[in-house]
Order: structure tokens, then sequence, then C-alpha cells
């Protein structure tokens, strides 16, 4: 199967179950659910239904093919890819207040339409409707401890998705960041809530533990790989593969894995240099070549583009060793190739 | 056993519980635990520790009491209790910072200490350990079945809790509230909660749906019945008993239900008058007095402690009728006499 093929089978399954898990109860005020339907592409800032894309859902797909993978019918996994990116949309919601974004993906974000106080809350309500929806496991006949065991797992990746945020906040008020502070930050914020997404859909499928920690550990591997892909693309990608100007991620000063990969260096004249840079309130387009050539000249690239490998081969080597089903197992190997586009 | 008695016995059982699921793992930053501990009163601001008394823990007393009175072992109710106590500090944590509260009991919110973004981090990562910990429920035995019951029950009434909460944002911004609409807030806000609180207890107990559907009524009603009382005191209540001036509520024009069982009747001179002084930026004490008086004439507060008297009186004709173990009868029936003080 193509991963073109899977995104044509499986995206309305998900679009379904995601409104199954989203419908009011009787008692709703419908502005409740209508920021929350908003957020989600379905609703106008009216809450008069629209379509739009809002996400490339690749979360749930992949919990569906991982599921499938382990040799499991792929519509039982349904609520828990539906719970998975309504996790990750709580965190979008939450972190647009937290980062003060107005916008997201073209829209208007929840929180600049309706106040933070109505966002916050429905961030939250988003988040409880994730842990109720992949109750619905039940009614697809997974057995009980499976069922349990599929909770424990998403709030475990929540977890580490809030200690990754907190990380990311703490980093920007900062610039004693280094390598390894980083990487545990996207691990967290990145990676686990991928790597949980693989764990439920081999869950649903087996019961076989060694199994379901392999298909956590692809998505974890493919998250701190996209993670650090984005982050070398955002210093030195071409704007038409990004949509961005180049060296964009160093000119809003962020602090991304090739810049802390320099900036944790205890005596070295260029991490000084770049110290001082990333401590000004604003880099002219001389500041921005200047702390690219540090970049450049202290190995950053290399290094990032060598750890993006390292994890997209780990995911790799822990998806053959699953022995996946051979169908799911090409959509897999597709996305993780989209995923992380350049062949490192 | 007296409420002084199960206080005793129990609350330094919950503060250990309380503990145990607010553990950080090895890998967490000391600040994103740090924050949470602090807002339960076990660290100063610099995550120092100390003990001070934030919170009655009633909600969690209730819990172990339920799960005595329906024949169970308290201590089995544990996780529960605690998880109920946590949710409830993560819709204060984030109710703060949408009600933009400096303060919660003497103390800095944790929003006023460590900004808005760190702070909805930290609800969101309470209310994540909420649900770890009521898994804690499998250690003690509890069959899984009873778990995932448990588990979607919690996540009912945080949902519940978050409507309450859009009801309670959206009525500040309007004047057309009615008592209908309001009871529907507080049913949601405040009572759903100590509703969980009891069916949870009862649910490690018993798998009799009834007797927890029971358990989850007689907190619904105390809820309600402490609320309205509340709101009865904050415009009527003695200062030694309330702690605050008489009409404080008044003089924050505060949408409690005597005010909008009046603000909502239609074609009324007084619900006019009341409109049109609650549209003021500021009411003198001349204004207040007004108030107070076109409460009385609507005879608003007959009403408000009749439907007090009502929901108290649904609570305890429930806790009879479950047949309560003694001991544990006895102190739930002084803790509903002493969340509603007054002898309607």
């Amino acid at each position: 199967m193509t991963l073109q093929e899977a995104l044509d089978t499986y995206l309305p399954l998900i679009e379904d179950e995601l409104r199954a898990c989203m419908t009011p109860p009787a008692n709703s005020p419908p502005a409740f659910f209508g920021m929350m339907h908003y957020h989600l592409g379905w609703a106008d800032p009216q809450f008069q239904p629209v379509q739009i894309k809002a996400g490339k859902r690749l979360r749930p797909l992949f919990t569906l093919l991982t599921c499938q993978a382990a040799g499991g019918d792929p519509h039982d996994a349904l609520p828990a890819a539906a719970a998975v990116e309504l996790v990750h949309n709580f965190s979008l919601i939450h972190d647009d207040i937290e980062d003060r974004s107005d916008t997201r993906r073209g829209r208007t974000t929840v929180w600049a339409l309706w106040g933070e106080a109505q966002a916050i809350n429905a961030g939250d309500a988003m988040l409880t409707l994730a842990h109720l929806g992949l109750h619905r496991l039940s009614e697809r006949g997974v057995p009980p401890d499976r069922v349990i065991a599929a909770l424990h797992a998403l709030d475990q990746a929540n977890l580490a998705l809030c200690r990754g945020q907190h990380l990311d906040l703490d980093f920007e008020s900062r610039l004693e960041v280094d390598a390894d502070a980083y990487m545990t930050m996207i691990q967290g914020k990145t990676a686990a809530l991928l790597g949980c997404a693989g764990q439920l859909g081999a869950m649903v499928a087996s019961p076989d533990r060694d199994l379901t920690e392999r298909y956590r550990r692809v998505g974890e591997g493919l998250g701190l790989a996209f993670q650090i892909q984005d982050d070398v693309l955002g210093i030195w990608g071409e704007p038409d593969v990004t949509g961005k100007p180049v060296a964009d991620d160093i000119r809003h000063r962020k602090k991304s894995l090739p810049v802390v990969y320099v900036l944790g260096r205890r005596n070295d004249p260029g991490a000084e240099r770049l110290r001082a840079l990333y401590a000004q309130e604003e880099l002219s387009e001389g500041d921005v070549a200047d702390a690219i050539a540090i970049l450049d000249a202290s190995q950053a690239r290399p290094y990032a583009e060598e750890l993006a490998r390292y994890h997209l081969e780990t995911a790799l080597t822990e998806l053959e060793a699953a022995r996946p089903e051979p169908e799911a197992g090409e959509a897999l190997r597709e996305m993780a190739h989209f995923l992380i586009k350049r062949a490192y």
C-alpha cells in the first residue's frame, strides 16, 4: 500500500471518528464545542459548518498503520488514532496562548478570537475529550487490560509533552541551553506523542509489550528526526522548500539544535560571539550572516544532519525488526521518508 | 465516627497518596514539578520544602468515606481520592489565570509567580497526573472494568467542569442570565466533581451501578447546596461568619443565584433597575443598598434558601437510601451539615 492509498482509505475514517468523539452532549452551550470545532477546521468563527484542512492528521494515520503492521484491524484502532490527534490539538490550542501566536494554518487562533480564558478552557475540554474518545476502544472489543494500558500510555506521553513544553518555555528566557537539554525538550515536545501514536496502534493489535515498545520507538525516532530536520531547514533550507526566507529561525533568534550545539560550548570564541548576538533585541542581516558563519565554522550543520540520520535509521531498524505486515510496512516506510524528506 | 475522627485518620493518608502521585520522574527539571508542589502547599517559590495548609481536602475525604459507607476498604480508594483532589487543583491553577486572581489562600498564585504560559502548562501537567494517579487503583487490586469505569467517570466530571467554567466566563460578559442557566453552570463548576468524588469512592467498594449513582447524587446535591448557600452568604452573610464585608458579592457585581433569579425576570421593574445597576462600572454604597432592597422585595433570599434546602435534603435522602455503613454514615452526615452550616 502506498502512502497515498493509505491516506485515501484512512483519512475519511479518522475524520468520522474525530467527529464522533467531538459530538456535544445535549446540555452543551453551542460555543463550548463550537470553539473546539473551529480549531479542528469544522466551523467558522460564528460556529457555522465549514470544512477546512486543519492539520495533516499524520499522527492518527500512523496509529492505524502501526495497528495494521502489528497484525490488527486498523478500524479497531480508530479511537486511539482520534485520541492522539485530539491530544495534539489540545496542545496546539494551549501553545498558541503561551506563544502569543495570532494565526495557525492561516486562520486566527482560538485565543485571539475568544480570549485567553475561554481558550484555556477549550484546550482543557479537548484534552478531556481525547480521554473519553480513547474509551471507545472498549466498544471495539479491545480487552479491558489493554484499554487501561492505552489510557496510561496516553497520559505518560502527555506528561512528557508538558515536560517538553516546560523546557521550551524555560529555554526562551535564557542562553545557557546545550544540545542534551534540547534533545530532552524535543523528546517530550515532538517525539513522545508520535511514539505514543505508534505504541497505541500496536497495542490494539497485540498484547506483546516488546512489540508495542518497538512501535513506540519507531514513532519516537521519526519524531526526533523530523524535528531536527526542521531545525536544519529553518536555517539552511531553500525558500522554495520551506516556504520561509533563508535563515528565518536565526532572524527570530530561535534556539534550535544547531544553535544550542554551539551555545553549549565553554571557552569557545564562536559560542561567545553567538551568545552576544542572541542577547540582542534584534538581529540585522549582517548579524544573521555572522551567526550562520559561526554555525558553519562550528560544524553545526553536519552535527545536526548526522543526528537526524541516526534517529531516522533507528526508527527504520525498529520497524524492520517488528516484521510489519507488508501492506502497512510499505506505507510506513514511505511515511518515514515523506516526513524526513532528505536522504541523509 | 465523627467528622474530626475521620479527618484525623484520613487526611495524613490522603497527603501521602497525593505525594506519591506527584513524585517527579528522574528526568524532570526541578521547576516543572516545583510549580505544582508550590500550588499544593509543599514548596515555597524557590521550590524549598514547606508545609502550608493549601485546601481543606474535603473532596478526597468524601471519596474515602463513601467507599467505607458502601462497604469497601477506604485505603483502596486512596488513588481515587487523590485524583479528584488533583483535578480540583488543576482547575484552580487554570481558573486563577482565567480570572486574573493574584492570590489564593493568602499566597501568590502560580501564574502571578511564573507567568501565564508556565501556569497553563503546570495545570495541564496536574490534570495528566490526576489521571496517572487514578491508575494506581489497579495496584490496589481494583478489577480492570472498574478502573476503566472510574477513569471514564473522572473525565465525564471534568468535561462538566469545563462546561461550567465556559458558562461562568460567558456569564461575566452579559446580563441575560437566568436561574436555570446559572444552575447548569454550578452543576458543572461545583457539583460535578463532588458528585464524582462520591461516585468513585462507592465504585471502588462495589460494582452496583445503582449504588454508585446514588453516591454520585449525594455529592452532587451537597455541591449544589453548598454553592447556593455560599451565594446567600455572599450577599446577606454576617462578616464574622463569612470573613468578608456584608454584600461583598453585590459590590463586586457577582452574578450569583439571588441576582440572576431577579435578572432573569421579564417586564419587571426591579429586574430593570438591577440590570441598570449591574451595567455600571462601579457601585456606590447607596447602589449596593438599592440592589439588596430589590433582591429582598423580589424574595430572592427565600428562593435561594429554599433551593439550598431542597438540594441538601436530596443529598441526605440519597445517603440514607444507600444504607451507609454506620461509622462512615455518621461522618458523612456531619460533613453534610458542616458544609451547609445553616439548618434551613
